[in-house]
């Protein structure tokens, strides 16, 4: 099994606090030795930093970690191997292009079907369930979307939201996929977010019990809010929200802007479907 | 204008020797501040590492040379602005996949009007040109071999001479392009290439005067053999190789293994068409 970080914030900020917790995951307080990367979004740019080894005693994370580059939208991996081996080709998140913006893609789970799934033009450099998945979704949204990016991300949400259970239906299909503006973020099974708002304040790393001040990797504005999705929460002493199976989340500037529940989760409300937008 | 730079070796080695003297031009020696970029080959994936910023005193590229990982192929990159801003996006190389394997992309020269040529499933995230082109490339190759890759590197060197005639005759169209096995380089008006044999010597460099051995960073290995290509030579006591204009080089594990010329070559050697495929 892997893990997934994603992050979005209003204000792009030195994303390198939230990866802190999670990179100690990646071999010394986790079995997740096997690689990792992240993707840090400049524009419709997506800068990707990939390694078949640990990520916490990797001195290009520690590298990274020295010249941070400041982002408003990063999505981050640890793996450990299930399908493929340790090679760069297997490691997350997957890059590809589509209408003119990188799409950036991390999987947590096994899909053991999914790679007898034919593809047309998009093709996996890599050996990994994962980047396949990847590549069916890419070509399902080249079929939808064929002149241009669609603008609405709650549509585009609602697109992978069906992807994700049709998918997902055979195997364990937790991802986040970014686009440069937005985060979408499935819950197969285990899959968690916090949001949180200026002003302030502290949280304890669940990785290493130290206490970190999260307003000192923030920019100081007033309005500054950031969304972090997470595997496993990140902190002991935060209320991290966890998904239910199937749901989808959209994130956007630090904020869940769409959330898509599962049927499951409706018929248990006893309500019409759900899909919540937020003001 | 920008400079180019195409490595290939028998041995997997330390290639960051060759990136010395060329990374000095990157805003010390010469005018290309406004970027830089490397791709190294791990099999079929290119690691890729950009900056929209002078490469010479960048902390990056010292961390890669304190830090190198030893490749058999590698395309790099400095550029001057002609077209679009300094970013990311618009930083060489450009990495795009087909069918199964990176292919790696540079360019050198300005292509005035390529941008109004449509493009149908590839797009380019950036402004410029040259990854307009790369998109224009990518999908006659995807037309060219649409069920998968082709096995004869001969054959698809012939496709890209034809793609280079056709796409460079309105411009300046110097490029190198990789796909994990192959390097082709196009010579638009100008590229130089040389090959180097064990037992290595010595060489100065052009940029620095410095005299460099060129055995230490080999691997020893009794047949080694090194092909660097690049915009202008990069030692000033070294044979190296001017294209005419036209000229396809096909290099593969440090070789030259065909090399296609234009017409006018052909004419002037009342020669029948050349295509010289290496023993």
């Amino acid at each position: 099994m892997c893990e997934l970080l994603g992050v979005t914030s209003s204000v792009a900020t030195n994303l390198a606090l939230s990866f802190s917790g999670f990179a100690m995951r990646g071999g010394k307080t986790g079995p997740h030795a096997d690689g990792w990367g992240v993707s840090f979004y400049e524009g419709r740019f997506a800068r990707t930093f990939l390694e078949p080894r640990p990520a916490y005693n990797s001195a290009l994370r520690e590298f990274l970690r020295q010249h941070p580059n400041p982002a408003a939208l990063a999505i981050a991996h640890i793996r450990k191997m299930t399908r493929g081996r340790a090679a760069f080709e297997n490691t997350h998140p997957f890059v590809r292009v589509l209408h003119n913006r990188h799409l950036v893609f991390a999987h947590n789970g096994t899909l053991p079907n999914v790679r007898e799934r034919p593809l047309r033009s998009e093709s996996a450099v890599g050996e990994t369930d994962s980047e396949h998945a990847f590549c069916v979704i890419l070509e399902a949204l080249r079929a939808a979307y064929p002149a241009s990016y669609p603008e609405s991300a709650r549509e585009l949400g609602q697109t992978l939201f069906e992807l994700g259970n049709e998918i997902g239906n055979d195997g364990t299909f937790n991802f986040l996929l970014a686009d440069g503006q937005y985060l979408f973020a499935r819950c197969g099974d285990h899959l968690s977010y916090i949001v949180r708002r200026a002003p302030f304040g502290h949280g304890t790393l669940a990785d290493s019990d130290v206490k970190v001040n999260f307003a000192d990797a923030m920019s100081g504005d007033p309005d500054e809010s950031v969304a972090v999705v997470a595997s496993e929460p990140l902190t002991s002493d935060e209320p991290w929200q966890k998904g239910l199976p199937g749901t989808l989340w959209v994130f956007r500037a630090g904020q869940l802007v769409t959330e898509i529940l599962p049927p499951s989760a409706r018929v248990a409300a006893s309500a019409p479907p759900r899909i919540q937008t937020a003001h």
